[in-house]
């Protein structure tokens, strides 16, 4: 298992990529905007979101696993309490994630950083703020076990699957040449079968991407150009404008202890090397304009404050009004199709079902 | 406002209903049933599931209004926290309830009684286990505003409405007549119109009652001449098999306090008339084997143990083992087809949409 499946090399990437602009434009920005030029640029560095699910390492997207990954994604029995499922804190109608600063858990805990979207996720390099799971399938297992989330245990999430004849059928289907299919393993394995259908595809930046000139508007084109060449780029790139590399936040200019707590220390605390202070996966931008609020730690509900704030920390430009407003007006094209999800009959309890955790030890007059 | 709705009128159902055995029966069980004669009877008392809403009273199930319903049912931003919507304790997939003894609310506090599924509720003939609200729209105020549910307020939940263009459109779709769409009481009526679609019809007891003699097994046949022949029927029937009269939990034998807790006394507290102390409306029976825990209080998680319990605390009557596995296996036949949701795209927050309550007074970083 590849549990730091990159290099921090953020260093290179400190200044600007991309500086040639794709048109002449002052800051009146009413010039003719190059669409050829633009969209030939920006495919350099994006892709559109595809309709289907890529390849997994060490998985297949099969129709039983993204079933049964569907139920276990709905199922709060997943939890101690039985009151938090996946869903709780990566809501299909919100945009994946919660629009909370940090989640609320098991006992009304907060959790400590911001719940980044499922949407996409699939496309990360590796998933946390701090990358320490290496993709979907190893993620799943954190939430259900941390306690200031589901707080269970892998043996208990197993009885709990086990004891339910309609999962055990679910799991021998998505599971065919398994001699045990009701693993925890397989759990994970599930859960990122299903978020790997989670795709938001055909947003308005990749309909101009795929060369539709009038999917964006001006401002937005505007807005796309200064994107790339102040360099929000050089962190903000690929399929899903982000979430493949680690960058210090506040590569110039340290953020407030407001917006960057100073005892979360980021990927330092998963490889233990200084030059990893303050360190997080870069965010992934799809459906941004929906997954407020912002960083990891939640503590911004603008965009336009969050793009400024970018400028100063990571760039150390002081971004104008316009150009604050422009480079939102692009990030809001970058909000896709949401998945249709229906919402799955998950199977009956039985007698065998461990009970939420704070009445297991009561007379349970079953 | 009709908020009482029915007369207490228990006392002339305390005596078993009928006596008359549908077939010739001894406690071998092995007798030949006289299914015609024991679905005729039935017919008599109860109704299958229609698998069309009922006509509303001051409320129309249009299409515009169900979409709303269904968003507005999956939104927790109508809660003070932003972290609880209807479907957090009335959850689609697993009856229309939580499976808990009492729901987790704002702060992790536990409400005073048990959730009751919204599936079929629209056939109750009042809301709540005391019948406070006459129907669904008046019941969805409820939760929306209890302290120890969604805790927030009529104004707070209808300028987080008001603040979003998405639902602004749908009230008005809904609402087409209304000058002022966005209220309080529309989102009741949405609510109430969603929920009048959450029907479970096709169970085999219906299949039963339309004339198909295979749909119950011999022991299910059994179980339904008991439930109408001991007095079961007396307060469970009707569409729901229940949900429509009032009774003392404890008619003939008052359970113990950790079933029945002496301080909720029920109905008492609506009516504050003696006679109702410890009154209840008979839970309606619809699903009942995946909606356990059982009673107001939901001390009791298994069905066998509260219809043994009923036998007691309602008849006086100490049921038989294999009585009360009968009965069960009759009310295991009423678990009907769960409906089919999608889960609804939840429109986009706005600037001025509210934070949650924890975050109001922060310098919110906007």
């Amino acid at each position: 298992m590849r549990l730091f499946p990159r290099t921090t090399a953020w260093l290179v990437l400190a200044a600007p990529l991309l500086t040639a602009p794709a048109a002449a434009q002052d800051s009146g920005g009413a010039q003719k905007i190059d669409d050829a030029q633009l969209i030939e640029r920006a495919n350099e560095l994006f892709d559109p979101i595809p309709t289907d699910p890529p390849e997994l390492d060490g998985n297949t997207v099969t129709p039983e696993r993204v079933k049964l990954g569907r139920m276990l994604f709905f199922d709060p029995r997943l939890s101690a309490s039985h009151a938090i499922s996946c869903n709780s804190c990566h809501q299909m109608g919100l945009g994946g994630d919660d629009n909370q600063p940090t989640s609320i858990g098991h006992g009304w805990q907060r959790g400590p950083r911001n719940a980044p979207t499922v949407f996409n996720a699939v496309f990360n390099s590796a998933q946390f703020w701090d990358g320490r799971a290496e993709d979907l399938e190893q993620q799943a297992k954190g939430p259900v076990q941390a306690s200031v989330e589901m707080a269970n245990t892998p043996d208990r999430a197993v009885a709990t699957l086990s004891s339910m004849p309609g999962y055990v059928e679910q799991f021998e289907a998505a599971f065919p040449q398994a001699e045990d299919p009701v693993t925890f393993d397989n759990m994970a394995k599930a859960l990122e079968a299903f978020q790997a259908t989670l795709l938001t595809p055909n947003s308005r930046f990749d309909l101009y991407l795929k060369g539709h000139e009038n999917a964006l508007s001006a401002k937005q084109k505007r807005g796309l150009e200064e994107f790339m060449s102040t360099g929000c780029v050089g962190c903000h790139n690929g399929v899903n404008l982000g979430g493949q590399g680690y960058y210090p936040f506040g590569l110039i200019e340290k953020p407030g202890a407001e917006v960057l707590p100073r005892d979360d220390k980021g990927r330092f605390q998963v490889t233990k090397t200084a030059s990893d202070n303050y360190v997080f996966r870069a965010a992934p931008l799809r459906n941004v304009a929906i997954t407020q609020p912002y960083f990891h730690s939640g503590k911004v509900w603008s965009l336009e404050t969050a793009v400024s704030l970018m400028g100063i920390s990571q760039l150390g430009q002081e971004l104008s009004e316009e150009e604050v407003e422009e480079i939102t007006a692009f990030l809001r094209s970058l909000t896709g199709d949401q998945p249709r999800v229906e919402y799955p009959v998950l199977p009956e309890s039985t007698d065998a079902t461990p009970l939420p955790v704070e009445f297991e030890e009561s007379p349970a007059k079953r």
